[in-house]
């Protein structure tokens, strides 16, 4: 370890960002250390590094905090081979991880498909190879550099793409997923406080150029629509989302459990397709009623309704009054009596 | 009525204002008609009018419908004396009403307090003055000419103000109050159908100054941040903050309910206050637990929590490793073996 001989001061910006990785180290704290992988390639956790100041600021803090909670911390850099140098890019930050002494350190170079946009393109093959690498080490858990900010910008961007708890629930602070836990322990730091941290701790991140290209809407939302808002609502706007994707998140996960539960006494599996029982449906809060026709139909047919066709479903129950039924992109919903059948068109 | 002498055009804004407000007055269809007041000023609901382009479509729209719902529609017209020449606007709206058909119409002049900011004083005499008209004519409701643009508006500014469902939950499409019931029948139309409505029923709306003030903060987001949003976002932003505020109306309310049903169970009246199970609220998902400790904190001791402190206060429960309590403004809470226990500090 390289940083005990340069001990950065405890600024307040590094005493912040400690604490974070701290509480969220303990996320993962006496789940049992690494099982499988060689040896000399096993780690508890790996920090997601790309080398920008979150994920810089990150890495140097879970440097710091992973071995005193008894830890063994190493990073991933994932080279989405998108920009002119990205390899050498990768190798500076794989530099940097080994001399803030995580270990082991592994850097991937993926290639991006270009369906989705390229956002969501590079996400893709980001997390692909982050859940190789906790294969390869044997880690149960990934720390990522999400910031508040980041957090306040997907919020944002939801409302783009669609409406209600679910498109503004944003992101986990821990996530469990096939290939492993996802703590994002910087959910509630400015992005701000990581460059403050690393500007106190002498590290020099890299600045992706991408974060300045107007082309991507997140850019446009982090220059332009945050800022507006901070300036016409007051400040605070960038919390106030993030605190709205955190109660969101509780109040979706809360219904969403609810609506689960209440289906298994719900729906009977029919010869065409699936049937409800429209009094039960009806029994319901709205709140549950719509999360358990829209659960339905995703899981039954993978089709994703709208608000709107929710609704449309829900008032064959909520303002039955003969209607021919509805018909759904490949489904045709029907009242018969006291049942409400979902079939293929 | 003399709009059968001029009867305008089936225009879309027309038909779909009118659409909405046959919806809207379902809500009071059948509830029995006004049994009080002086049968010459006697209505089943009014029509809150300003005289500009969205309460004026809806008034038109309202003395058109009304009748074949068979209900007795006046309009209620309330002067804030807050601008010069206040009580011409009043007067010509007042005009208006009567030409479109509308019976009793009803003209009064408020005084605005300066506390708590202009446009919170000018809504809390507005709304006083219609609960007065309410009483005056019997009528149960009164209908608002808030739009799907006003809705989104109030869903940003809670924005501003505060976080999650509560804070972005907008404006009720019917809400029963102690005055009468609020109907709000505009929430789905945009404002430029109102104004387009205007003209294709030859209707003159007034066009209050204070809507293009950037001195109010509403003013701002309309002509500012909405915009913006809708320009980096996408459109269709106003129909999902609009969406939004519907679907997390629904799951607050919902929320709530449970939150009350289960308050019964867990809190008991203590000499000093009050003390809640602490097993009992951790066995409740973080939705519900939270809404608890809010609504026992606000109904018990008049005090409003944040999110921070609401989260600090569930901590003796979810993260209990023997902390002293929580300091509260005016309240001490501790943790004593299985109770949570809160008084007056």
């Amino acid at each position: 370890m390289q940083t005990d001989g340069r001990r950065p001061r405890l600024t307040p910006a590094i005493a912040d960002v400690r604490r974070a990785v701290r509480e969220g180290l303990a996320e993962i704290a006496g789940r049992g250390s690494a099982s499988t992988g060689r040896a000399d390639a096993r780690a508890d956790l790996l920090v997601a590094l790309s080398g920008g100041p979150d994920s810089l600021a990150l890495a140097a803090a879970t440097a710091f905090e992973a071995p005193r909670a008894g830890l063994r911390a190493g990073a991933v850099i994932v080279d989405h081979a998108l920009q002119e140098g990205s390899a050498d890019v990768a190798a500076r930050a794989a530099r940097q991880a080994e001399e803030l002494g995580l270990d082991p350190v592994i850097v991937t170079r993926v290639e991006v498909e270009a369906t989705g946009g390229p956002e969501a393109a590079a996400r893709g093959a980001r997390y692909a190879a982050i859940d190789e690498a906790l294969a390869a080490t044997g880690a149960a858990a990934v720390l990522l550099g999400h910031t508040l900010d980041d957090q306040a910008e997907t919020v944002l961007l939801g409302l783009g793409r669609g409406s209600g708890a679910v498109s503004l629930r944003g992101m986990a602070a821990v996530a469990e997923q096939p290939g492993g836990t996802r703590i994002r322990p910087l959910l509630g730091i400015r992005r701000q406080q990581t460059h403050d941290f690393c500007r106190d701790a002498g590290l020099e991140p890299w600045h992706d150029p991408h974060n300045d290209s107007a082309a991507y809407t997140r850019v446009r939302v982090r220059h332009e629509a945050l800022p507006l808002l901070e300036r016409e609502l007051g400040p605070g706007v960038a919390e106030a989302l993030a605190r709205t994707a955190e109660q969101l998140r509780e109040d979706d996960d809360t219904l969403h459990a609810m609506a689960i539960e209440t289906i298994e006494d719900l729906v009977e599996h029919a010869e065409a397709g699936i049937a409800i029982s429209a009094p039960a449906l009806e029994a319901n809060p709205a709140a549950l009623r719509n999360r358990i026709i829209r659960y339905v139909v995703d899981s039954e047919f993978g089709v994703s309704l709208s608000r709107a066709q929710t609704l449309a479903v829900a008032a064959l129950v909520t303002d039955w009054h003969g209607q021919k039924g509805v018909d759904l992109p490949g489904i045709r919903v029907v009242r018969r009596g006291a049942l409400l059948e979902f079939a293929r068109a």
